[in-house]
C-alpha cells in the first residue's frame, strides 16, 4: 500500500503551470506518489471521471475567472453525493476582499461561497480561500490557480496531505541527472538496476538534451524507504560517475555556477546560434552576478570581428561555424571581459543555413579556462529550439567537466 | 454534439512534451475538441480510468523504454474487453528494425507485437509503428513518444481523426493574444462576449505575462463554425484594438520580427537583468539573422560603461536601474551595432538586490528607434523567472507599438 495522489487542473490555461509543479513538490515531500496529472478545460464528464479515484488524495487546481471553480464545486458534490451549502466563512472572506477594493460584493459572487457539506475551508493570509473534503477513502483539496496558491500549499495543503498520508506507506523519489550520455548509454550502464523488481524502482527519463534516472523507494515507513533509497543511490552513482552532475532540482547552470563560485572564477560568454539562451540559463540562477560578468551575442560576422576580435583570416579559412572560430570567440570574450573562463557557441540552428559538410545541427563550442583553450564539434538533431537547447547543454557540461579538474 | 478527444501520456517524463502539443494541434485542425490531457507515470488504475471515455477519441502517447507500451496494451485490452493477439505486421516491422541494426530480435521484444484483437496497425516510413482500435462509440489511437511521432501524426493520426470526427460536429478554436493588458482589463472590455452563451464560447486565459482570449465555435458543419467564428473574431478584435498583437501560435517575437523585416530595420539589444532571454526569444524565430544584429549582456557596471558607453555620471546620479541608464544602454548598443533600433533592459530580477525605492521587480526598458529614444518603468511581481519573462514581454511590446507608428 502506498499513499497515492492525483492532480487535476481545471480551466482554460496556457501549456504547463508552475503551480502544478509546486503541488507535485509538496506531495513528494510528504512521501506521496503523484499517480496522474489531468488538465481539463471545461468538460464536466471528464472532470467527474478525474475525481473518481478511490483511496487517493485528489488535488484540484481551479483556474482563473470563477467558472472553473463553479464546475469543480458542482461536479465534486455530485461525485461524492454531498449537498452544496452556503459557507459563512468563505462568504465573510469574500465580503472582506470586496470591502478592501471598496466595492460591494456582487450577488453573483455569492455562489463562490457554496461548498459541499462537510468541507473544511482554508483561508490564506491574503483572504483567498481553498477547501478540503474527506469522504470515505477519498480526500479532495481544491485550490484556486492564483497568486496565493504557493501560500495555500505551504500553510494548508502540506499539513493536510501529511495527515492523510500517515499510515498509508511512503514513497521517496530521487532523480539523478546526467549529461553527455544518450538514453542507450545510461540503460546499458544500469542494466542490472532497471525495472520494477526490488525495493527501489529504477527508470530512465529522456529529458531535454540529457537523461535522468529516477529512483522510487516504496516502504511502509519513511525510515525504511530512506534506507533503501540511499543504498540504491550509492550503487547507481558509482556506475554513473562524473556523468551524473546533480540530483532532483539541480540544473546544470546551478551546478556550474556553484563550481565557479567555489573556485572564485568569473565567466563570460560569446553566443552566436544560441542567441542569448546560454546567458539566460546562467543568469536564471539567483546570485549569478557574482560570477557571470558579461556576454556578447555576436550574431553577425561583423559583430564577431569587432566585438570579439575574431581574425578575419580565421573566418575566411574556416568559416564562422568552425572550431578555430569558436576558440577565437571564447578567447576574445574572456579578454574583453577580463574573465578567467569563457564559453563560446557557434553553429547552425536551422531550419536554413545548412550545407553538405555542415548540416543543420552542426555546432562548435569553444571553452577557455586558465591554461587551456579548446573547441569541440557537436551534431544535434531536432528543430531550432532543440538545437539551441542542446548547444547550451553541451557548453555548460564542457565547462563543468573542465572545472572538475581545476578544483 | 461535438467531436471530443482525450490525450493520455503514459510513462516517466520530464514536464510537458512537444509531442503532446503536436497531437493537440492535429486534432484542433480536424475540428475536434481536446477535452482533457492526462499524464500518468505507471499507475494502471489511473490509466484504465483515463481510457474509459465514451463517445470519444482517446489518443495515447506511450513513453520510452517499452514498459509504458506494455501497460497500454494490457490495460486497453482489459478496458475494451478484447484479447491480445500477436500481430504479424508489427512483428515483421520489429524484425526488420533489428535486422538493420544487425542484431537478432530479442525474445522479450516479441511482446511488442501483441495488440488488442481488431487493432489497425500504422507503420511509419522508418519502421516505427502505432495502432488504432475502434470499439462501439470509443476510438483509440496509440503512438510511441519517439522521434517518429510527428510523421505518425501526419500520416496516420490526422486522417484517422478526420474520419472518426466526420458527422460528429466541428469545433473551431481561435486564440487572440494581447499584450500590455491585465486580466481584469480584458474581461472588462469583453464583458458582453464572455461566457458560454451564444454560438461562440469566449474565455480569457492568463498566459505568461500576457492575456489570451479564446474563441470556440461549435457547429454541426465546418462552414457554419467558420462563419460564427469569423463574426465573433471581428467583433472582439475591434474591442481589443492594437492591444491584440497576434493570433494562435504567433508569438510577440515573431510579430516584432515580421515588422522589422517589412520595414527593413535592424535591431540590437542590451540586456542586464534579463541576461540573454530577450536575445534568445528574438533568435528563436527562424530567419532572425536578417534583422537581429547583435546583443550585449552587460551584467556588470563595468560592462555597461565599457561596451555600451553608459556615462559614469548617469550611473552615479541615477544608478544602473534607472530610466536614464536604460536609455543610454539602448543608444549605446544601437551605435555599437550600427542598428536602427535597439532595446535595453535593466532591473532587479531578485530574489536579492531590492531597495525600498526600487524593490525586486523594478525594471526599466529603454527603446531607441529612428528619431526617438525613451525609457519606461515597470513593476513586475513573481519570482526571478517571472520578472525576467515579463521584462522581455514589455520590451518587445514597446518596440511593437513604436514600430506600428513607423510603417
Amino acid at each position: 500500500m502506498t499513499a497515492t495522489a492525483h492532480l487535476v487542473t481545471v480551466g482554460a490555461m496556457p501549456a504547463a503551470g508552475a503551480d502544478g509543479a509546486a503541488v507535485a513538490d509538496a506531495l513528494a515531500a510528504e512521501g506521496i506518489t503523484l499517480a496522474s496529472r489531468v488538465f481539463i478545460e471545461d468538460d464536466e464528464a471528464a472532470l467527474e471521471r478525474a475525481l473518481g479515484h478511490d483511496d487517493a488524495l485528489t488535488v484540484v487546481l481551479a483556474g482563473g475567472g470563477g467558472s472553473a471553480g463553479d464546475s469543480v464545486r458542482r461536479v465534486l458534490a455530485r461525485a461524492t453525493g454531498t449537498r452544496l451549502v452556503l459557507n459563512e466563512r468563505v462568504l465573510a472572506a469574500l465580503q472582506e476582499r470586496y470591502r478592501r477594493l471598496d466595492r460591494p460584493l456582487p450577488r453573483r459572487a455569492e455562489r463562490l461561497a457554496l461548498l459541499p457539506q462537510g468541507a473544511t475551508v482554508w483561508v490564506a493570509d491574503d483572504g483567498e480561500s481553498g477547501w478540503a473534503l474527506v469522504t470515505g477513502s477519498r480526500a479532495f483539496a481544491v485550490l484556486a490557480r492564483d497568486a496565493s496558491v504557493k501560500a495555500m500549499i505551504e500553510q494548508h495543503l502540506s499539513p493536510f496531505a501529511q495527515a492523510w498520508a500517515s499510515g498509508r506507506g511512503t514513497t521517496l523519489v530521487r532523480t539523478l541527472r546526467t549529461a553527455g550520455l544518450g538514453l542507450a548509454d545510461v540503460e546499458e550502464r544500469l542494466a542490472d538496476w532497471l525495472g520494477p523488481d526490488g525495493e527501489v524502482t529504477v527508470s530512465t527519463i529522456p529529458a531535454d538534451g540529457e537523461v535522468w534516472v529516477r529512483l522510487r523507494a516504496r516502504a511502509s515507513t519513511a525510515a525504511e524507504a530512506t534506507r533503501s533509497l540511499a543504498k540504491a543511490e550509492t550503487g547507481i552513482c558509482a556506475l554513473l560517475g562524473e556523468d551524473c552532475y546533480g540530483r532532483d532540482g539541480e540544473t546544470l547552470e546551478l551546478v556550474v555556477g556553484r563550481m565557479l563560485l567555489e573556485r572564485r572564477l568569473t565567466l563570460a560568454v560569446a553566443e552566436s546560434c544560441t542567441g542569448g539562451l546560454l546567458g539566460h540559463r546562467l543568469t536564471s540562477v539567483p546570485g549569478s552576478s557574482s560570477y557571470f560578468e558579461r556576454g556578447v551575442l555576436a550574431y553577425s560576422n561583423r559583430a564577431k570581428e569587432e566585438l570579439l576580435g575574431v581574425p578575419e583570416s580565421i573566418l575566411r579559412a574556416h568559416g564562422t561555424v568552425s572550431g578555430p572560430c569558436a576558440e577565437a570567440m571564447a578567447r576574445g570574450v574572456a579578454t574583453l571581459a577580463g574573465a578567467q573562463c569563457a564559453l563560446a557557441v557557434t553553429g547552425i540552428a536551422g531550419p536554413d543555413g545548412g550545407t553538405p559538410t555542415k548540416p543543420v545541427g552542426t555546432v562548435f563550442v569553444g571553452l577557455a579556462v586558465p591554461g587551456e583553450t579548446l573547441a569541440r564539434r557537436f551534431y544535434f538533431s531536432g528543430d531550432r529550439a532543440a538545437v539551441k537547447w542542446q548547444s547550451t547543454q553541451a557548453a555548460l557540461d564542457m565547462l563543468r567537466r573542465s572545472l572538475r579538474g581545476q578544483s
